[in-house]
């Protein structure tokens, strides 16, 4: 969150959405550049209908600068009357990845991470098996083996949410993870969770969306990323992606194509949130790509 | 339907399906062949799971060969117990356009028929307004206003039967008729009917899918073909599309970038059925493409 | 471009580029909310390597304002090093059609406008062919039959830099026009010319690039919108799009796919055009979408 | 090439081409049901201009049958006049890896194939560099460092197919190998190798494609697998891909965006090869998928 007192430059990037009024965007930017910023990107969008506007905007500044100090740039936006979140660009955000059995998405976001595309810290992997246990090892990566069973799911969330707290941790991804988070957890995490479903939501929510799809005759098969919320499968949509299936194609085919559509389509939606570029509004998102 | 007594060439198209054996791409083949025709294109597939067998068998044979003559092969074809359709690839399919205000399918399926792109003859236009008539007329396509009023429905369809009947249609297309057909009207129906629903089905069904996807805050617009059946954007699917689309689409923008979508989508499943491309089993397609 | 001294609101769109320097966000939006305009949309990149600015700024002000005259606008951005073009959102471009025999891209384009998608007037349907002469007429658009014979091309030329000069024309779009427009006809042209090449350029620059398309193998073929620049197929590209072919496919069903990716992409560009959302910068395009 | 004596079944894939001729579909078919063997698949298509016809044909036999011994049918469609290859679908190729630095196709491919999706065997890893040595070591893969220094290019190649033919190598996959393998290796060698080239052929063939596609401006960039032939870049097309980009997006970011090209389309080549799918003929490919 910004500005500390020394001499290097900062970069800071500021979420901003109100009702709509004139001179915004003179102002916002305005504001930044009397104060010793350069805006590097500004990019705004306008409901017309609602009468919302949403600003993405990213500046550097020499450390003396008022505009180096994210709180002070908070404070001036919310008296504009907007909501606004503003980030250091140079933070890392700590990431937990939640695993069951299948790695595909696993090794895909670690993979990435490893090669220097994702501005973030993985701490921790947590799974309620121990299958990828050598895998995260392997990595380097601290595994937390948390079971669910049957009647002590409370249990384990309980676990989960107390080790989150332990570790600091400001996002979860669910990359496969086979269980659904209650209600409860979700309304107590102190981070948003970033999940990926293997359909094209709305069409087949909930369980074994592949059978499904098979069933149904569907031409497109597709893979959706959302941010978990209280109702199962109906967050606000990150991204999204579909492939081509024929009646070739078996429930075990669709299988298999949908597991790359699922790795490209939750690595897009990761990085835009690391990036500052997912702005939430009401059940949907806009993405400032 | 085919096999004129005269000597020139025939060539014909077989859809076949039934409980897999083995020897059946030996046996058709061979008939065929042993018979005087000469095979242009044959495709197979197999569900393995359900254990049917799948064909589209395309060839020419000189009018004295028994292969020549459709119902002989579709005899052929029920003793080895599969269901068949014997098509001549030279009949021109009789297609009906049922259309309302919107034009954009209309203009589109017209203009590739007249292109030579279609081998049918479009020979009614149906509607239940007067705003395309004129279009339709510069066309040179006969237009029958077919009002449908509150109360009156079953007249209409009614009179709709009734003409489809005197007309010989073969196919009815409804590029964006804003009526739903009844389950009694596709029940007397001797002709299947081609739908374009503006969503990537199962996802909005029914009314104002534009609408429905713009509240929904999904990242794909979609637009599915398929066969009418008495439950609502339930039938076969024949072809499926989608479109990126963003927060910055209105629900304007999502409805105009979905005509281009609806326009591709329907005109890809009316060459396929008009190829006798499009096998119907189950509530699901083969296509064969 | 703007600014009678009436009393109803005008909209304005500026697009300006230029070496890049603090500031530039504040200064231009701050210039017109204090004279009186409000933003309804401002798109900024940078060229971080070649350090230059772009930005797409739309505005509404009352007639009163000093926001309100573009060639105000205009000199302020001078003033700041910009290259800048300013335009009244409210006026229709005049535009021209150049056709040979080819007619897909041609009604498609007329079709889109006459269902009031595109902010312009076509004033003029110009070929080298007499073909199309009763379609254009079926619109109600003047048709300008201009030959264009072996030997006597710079002629034809003459005659069409004069008719549209005449008419006021102010852009040119190749709707599949079967000639190559000679660099001098380019420099003298007052206007821009966009084009559609049926291939993904640079693959297959040049004549039948279906045809090269067949030959090499490739598994997709593409379309390119571009502005017409003396070096043929090689002019700043504003759209392209792709789909998939496969062995099946002969010349004749390239072509045909090709045609729908002609009318798609070359529709998309003209529509971008129009909405002054393409800055062009060298030998590359600005597309603020 | 199968039939041991033993009691299982055998499942054979053969792909065969030849001047094409009446009957064809029913004497292959006839042929492998008569002497004992089921049809699985059976795709087939002509090149009617050509007059060449294309098929791969998959069945299952006991052992005892004579459609087991792939060299007796191979035998009986040598007779036809056909080329033809027969492979035992049961038999693990034995694949190398040419690696140099960049990883990201590399672990996409081991990753694929330790999950269970390749019927094939790594023996090898074969690299330039020692970078990606502790990576291999980790999957548990042989590594071989052959370096490649100026002048000394002919001894690593003579080195490299000595090796090959040590191992058995039956596949040579280049997962962005970044060196030219000559003619000369190309010639000798007793294997196909698949490349994996970073631009949508024939646009930007050579070296730095996604500088040349950030020069030129394109609207998408791609990613091309092929069989390496001794011209550079310019060998039959297996799979493409494309993904859309903007001015936004640095040459930095199109390499990144490029990788998921560059893997997912390596991966369907690979199968698709792995799988007897591709049949090569002259400088283009004909893909049973």
């Amino acid at each position: 969150m910004s500005s500390d007192n020394n001499t290097t430059d900062t970069t800071l990037v500021a979420l901003l959405h109100g009702h709509d009024q004139p001179g915004l965007v003179a102002k916002t930017s305005g504001w930044i550049y009397e104060n010793g910023g350069n805006i590097l990107h500004a990019d705004q969008h306008r409901d017309m209908q609602a009468e919302i506007f949403f600003q993405r905007i990213e500046w550097t500044a020499t450390a003396k600068g008022l505009a180096s100090d994210g709180s002070l740039f908070r404070r001036f936006a919310e008296s504009l009357g907007m909501n606004v979140h503003v980030a250091d660009a140079s933070h890392r955000t700590r990431v937990a990845i939640f695993v069951s059995k299948f790695d595909h998405c696993f090794h895909d976001l670690v993979l990435r991470w490893k090669s220097g595309d994702y501005p973030c810290d993985i701490i921790a992997v947590v799974s309620n098996h121990r299958d990828l246990e050598p895998a995260a090892k392997g990595y380097g990566l601290p595994y937390y083996h948390i079971p669910v069973t049957a009647g002590a799911k409370a249990a384990a969330e309980s676990a989960q949410l107390d080790l989150m707290a332990k570790l600091g941790v400001e996002l979860v991804i669910m990359a496969r993870y086979m269980q659904v988070l209650s209600a409860d957890f979700l309304g107590k995490a102190a981070f948003p969770v970033i999940n990926i479903h293997h359909s094209f939501l709305p069409a087949f929510a909930g369980g074994k969306p592949y059978h499904q799809a098979h069933t149904r005759g569907v031409k497109l098969i597709g893979a959706t990323a959302h941010y978990a919320t209280p109702v199962l499968d109906d967050g606000p949509i990150i991204q999204q992606d579909v492939a081509r299936v024929t009646h070739r194609h078996s429930v075990g085919d669709l299988i298999r194509k949908g597991r790359d559509l699922e790795k490209i389509v939750l690595a897009q939606a990761v990085r835009w949130h690391l990036d500052h570029r997912v702005l939430i509004y009401g059940n949907k998102t806009v993405v400032f790509d």
